[in-house]
């Protein structure tokens, strides 16, 4: 029989205290259990207070979506905490999987409390790279099949998305990143605009505005973001911008709706 | 010369002050000047208080962009407001595209205040179907071709993208959301799960749940968002996931980074 436990899967923003939510910031506070990756914890001190806490290294999502429906499921209200958006690439999909397991009657309420996704809070450092349609890829090949990864980016870059990397290179994973290059560099010109950013709304956040041939000379790792332009994509002084095509178009043809 | 003037673009998220975040909150706040859709300003006004308020209706986007530059390049500090993140069709490209016929001198400083999304804001209340590689399309054809809005449909489809839809229809566009969903039918099985969400974290939101097969009866509006899932996304009671792969593993293949 349910005791009515309540799993809150929240994001919290890039990573600065003043782009998380107000609605992430109660989900926290009203907790009485918070799970999640070490180095999130960081400056969350006096909202988690004396409360019970588990953190687990990367590698165990598994287990820090099981204790979590477990202890929800017991009655408990319970946080899994997940930088940006827990939707993109984060805890929320593994949670809502591992919850499916129990029965309607044991099932804890769920919560998705969404955050500034770190495609965002990355374009909006880099200017407006993202203001027309755009596709997200994580460049990651250990949970999907590598020739799906490069179908993807072969049909964003063939279709003039603004295109978004995550996860672009790691130790293990050293090739991905220069294919993806080469794959854009088949397909636009190679001036086309791109933004490199590391984290972002943190202490040691770093810019860096480049081209698709000098994307492939810069470093990038599992912090970086790269936002590459589509063929409209523009950069005035220090910022990238993508037209949606206000100042081309007649002034009396109303843009909208 | 410069007057030091400052320009925020402020994402206020979804709708609700829950997911607006204190950085928008306090730029708002701090500004001399707010320039919106008059419909933004509800629900705002202990932020903006006795502020000097310029309210413009859609299709007046140039407009407000304009006067936000000029102002701000007199020294004032003005925020224009957009919903969700203001670089995703919002007013951050436009305000900077505007900005970058000033010389350096005369320019304000820029600043993009990023927001909740509402591709994440509906994703987190239908669950967590954009838990892998997404593509977000404009039904609009007002500012854009629809042969190339046409030919990203197909390549998104194609590549087993998972698909946001902003802008599907309005009084004037109503075949571009049918011919969209028929592009859908031709490249993934009818009962993929298709999430619409409408007027996110607002109090007359809706959720619908349905399919691809569904999806051509559901109405739709300019508020409406909807998301496609791959060929991965399930239906788990009520919440629609994308699964990353973590379950699919073998549990001693460490799934990062």
């Amino acid at each position: 029989m349910s005791q009515s436990g309540r799993l809150f899967i929240v994001g919290l923003g890039p990573g600065s205290r003043e782009t998380m939510t107000p609605q992430a910031q109660q989900a926290i506070a009203g907790a009485d259990l918070v799970i999640g990756y070490g180095a999130y914890f960081v400056g969350l001190a006096d909202l988690i207070g004396d409360k019970e806490t588990i953190a687990l290294p990367l590698t165990q999502e598994i287990e820090r979506a099981e204790i979590a429906v477990e202890q929800a499921a017991r009655g408990r209200t319970v946080c899994v905490i997940s930088s940006g958006d827990p939707g993109v690439y984060g805890m929320a999909s593994l949670v809502l999987e591992t919850a499916a397991r129990l029965s309607d009657d044991e099932r804890p309420d769920l919560v998705v409390v969404p955050g500034v996704s770190a495609v965002n809070a990355c374009a909006s450092l880099l200017g407006a790279p993202l203001a027309h349609d755009f596709a997200v890829i994580s460049l990651s090949d250990l949970l999907t099949p590598w020739e799906k990864i490069e179908r993807r980016l072969v049909a964003a870059a063939e279709a003039d998305f603004v295109i978004a990397l995550y996860n672009p290179q790691s130790e293990r994973r050293n090739w991905q990143y220069a294919r993806a290059q080469a794959i854009f560099a088949a397909h636009r010109d190679d001036e086309t605009p791109v933004g490199i950013v590391r984290s972002a709304f943190r202490p040691d956040q770093q810019i860096q505005l480049t081209t698709i041939a000098g994307m492939a000379e810069a470093p990038v790792d599992m912090l970086s973001t790269i936002i590459v332009g589509n063929s409209q994509t523009r950069r005035f002084a220090d910022t990238l911008v993508t037209p949606r095509g206000y100042l081309d178009s007649p002034r009396e043809k109303s843009p909208a709706p």
